[in-house]
């Protein structure tokens, strides 16, 4: 019986997907927020490195992965594709249900795809400083190594809330030399201006995010870097489903659903957008289903429309499934998904009705995490535990079908550094 | 530049190896605590599931892995050999430095090898519940996993200063359904007499031992279970230096120098030996080289003696270096390294001149931690960082000589549950 699907370093793709090459109705176009004109490449590089405003512009099908970053990649990819026989026992399911597990990266998460990436085209431009904020701390710890190995300095706002419910993710993201602040903070206009209404605002995404901006594009050799939402980002999560197409190639199956947590889409299109090529060229059916916590429904509840990506409303707008970007989700420990905006690719397929969203209970998300934990030995971090919840749940009605329906989903993260959440759980402290 | 050798799941081996048989001197039999006679498998057979029995005083060179213990293993093994070509660079070193990756284990290390032996004989035996001792939790963490798998119970009595450094251990144990408890605790009559003399007592590996063992033989249907020091534990870990000798193989090297960190002897022995029977039967020169800490020296300034494995003396007496079954090591992060003595088969191996041992100061292992994090991206567990500081001391003597050793170390595991300890690093209060 055969567990995992395993790759060798030499099967790592030369290249990135870009599904707006394969959409029928491309994204509308991102506004800039003074002119509300469409937004060009030149709007955009005093934030981002050139290459990755490119990137997120761009209509190219494949775009190349420099050589460079390939080699990093080798560090912990490829990553295994596993197909869970104790979990599909546990729920005596017809089903068959595969992960991919991006949690053996050595930050925890799939985040590391992308950080690596986008540290490499800041170093090549001569960027010394990268800014970002973080909201669980995945992504902040990805580029804390990412920004470490090309030699750049990292300053990091961490979202209040989190920064306090998780003291030792300072303390990793130290390990690589990165400056980690809370936010909102009294560093910035932004900061302060939101402190100024309420002294003990426990922070959000939007916040940090208008934060690192700020910082950013005022001091010199600086560019900020996001970890979800945008174009570019997803891009460089496509990686994880490249390689879980070659690995369900040789498991010799294809899945009727594809699931992925949702925060702003970083993961959930890495995984799906490689096999929703499949359907888009091809016709191939599949159900692709983002997962979502029940506070902070934006692709279920959400309403389209151009928004900002940040709080002070220093980003471009973008069009988006969204709560509104002063929307304070609350204090959930899936502290990646408390993000109020989806980002515009999955927002125009969802419109398209080619992407599902289903939202999830925090209850129902460690519930699934604790069994997934005692049938296949991980213990999933409180986002990717969302994918597991609307996994159980697909998985509970091919039972009831009698459908042995093939389901994949991705582990985006491990929740080691999550255990004070757990210990809530057990406790019965959780709502 | 590959970076990673792994290995399919088919490679897994179909054997444990036990090096007694090509040992030229036999270690000292262990003996009766009573009768002070060489102790039988019916001595041990209140103590230890009765294969395990059979396995200690075994002298077969290999030993089968039932399949499904195989089964299990293929839930993280075959583990990754890495070439460390980021560390060299950093110590600009002409040796060849490869470690084997056992932190990639759902439990974070490689005491899951063990635990899931150990666990499977017991409930073949129709045992029902077990009970243990951790240190830093590592071993505790990974029978919690185990047993929740064979459906047993479990009690693990935690030393108290890493159960109050490291409150997040208890999550995970609780995760599988574990008891923990921390030792000395008023549940047993070997706790409470250490708690009258010192009711602040911090208490230590030999403690917390004893207590299991009081519980687990005067309880019906019950066994205790050991993560290192004992020949079965050894014989389980081998799979891991079986592993590596087919990588290094892949990577067309075998190792000068193969260094494991040290506490009873589990990780150290089970990279060692299979490689350590190349030297036995067939005269291939290797160093090996036992990492401890200096606030723990039994290999390096321990006596050979009889010796209990436990501090209430309930074990057998054991042939060993030890600094004396009632030494209270200082409070380091390294808790699965504070441990008074060292198994019977690396203690003859010592005193055959075929194992040598260094001893290495806390700060010295977290500098080395930091590097290998910095440049490999893993941040290491602290008893880990022990065996890297060392090959980094191995390292550097290779680039005063200018040559290009071969160095392969294990890492036994991961630090991301021991970031409370990199914290204090951070802020210079370690010493």
């Amino acid at each position: 019986m055969t567990k995992k699907f395993l790759l060798s370093e030499n099967d790592i793709p030369r290249q990135w997907y870009n599904i707006v090459a394969d959409m029928k109705t491309k994204p509308l176009p991102m506004l800039h927020p003074g002119t509300k004109q469409p937004l060009t490449v030149s709007d955009l590089e005093p934030i981002f490195a050139r290459e990755l405003c490119i990137q997120e512009l761009s209509q190219e099908r494949y775009i190349d992965i420099p050589d460079a970053v390939r080699e990093v990649y080798k560090i912990y990819r490829p990553t295994p594709l596993v197909r869970a026989f104790g979990l599909e026992k546990a729920l005596d399911t017809p089903a068959h249900i595969y992960f991919k597990n991006e949690s053996v990266s050595p930050v925890g998460s799939h985040k590391l795809n992308s950080a690596i990436a986008q540290a490499y085209y800041n170093k090549e431009q001569g960027i010394r400083h990268l800014i970002t904020e973080t909201g669980a701390g995945q992504w902040g710890t990805a580029l804390s190594f990412a920004s470490h190995y090309f030699g750049l300095t990292l300053k990091v706002y961490m979202v209040k809330v989190s920064f306090e419910q998780k003291p030792y993710r300072k303390a990793i993201m130290n390990t690589w030399g990165a400056e980690v602040l809370p936010s909102p903070s009294d560093t910035t206009n932004a900061g302060r201006k939101i402190l100024e209404k309420n002294p003990v605002a426990s922070g959000s995404l939007g916040t940090a995010i208008s934060e690192a901006i700020e910082v950013a594009i005022s001091q010199p050799d600086s560019r900020y870097a996001l970890g979800s939402v945008l174009n570019h980002v997803v891009l460089h999560q496509t990686i994880i489903g490249l390689e879980a197409e070659k690995q369900m190639e040789m498991a010799g199956a294809f899945p009727d659903i594809i699931i992925g947590c949702f925060g702003g889409g970083s993961n959930f299109s890495g995984i799906a957008f490689p096999f929703l090529r499949h359907q888009l060229t091809k016709g191939t059916p599949l159900r692709i289903i983002a997962a979502e916590p029940s506070s902070c429904p934006k692709l279920t509840r959400g309403e389209f429309q151009y928004d900002f990506g940040d709080e002070a409303g220093m980003t471009p707008l973008l069009p988006m499934f969204t709560l509104g970007h002063t929307f304070q989700p609350a204090d959930i420990h899936a502290g990646g998904l408390r993000y109020h905006g989806a980002g515009t690719l999955v927002s125009q397929l969802k419109r398209d009705n080619l992407v599902e969203a289903q939202n999830i209970p925090q209850l129902e998300t460690f519930e699934a995490a604790t069994l997934f934990a005692k049938t296949e030995g991980i213990v999933p971090a409180p986002e990717s535990a969302h994918a597991i919840a609307s996994t159980i749940r697909e998985a509970r009605i091919a039972k009831e079908e009698g459908s042995a329906k093939t389901i994949l989903f991705n582990l985006s993260g491990h929740g080691i550094m999550d255990l004070a959440a757990y210990a809530q759980y057990y406790a019965g402290e959780l709502n």
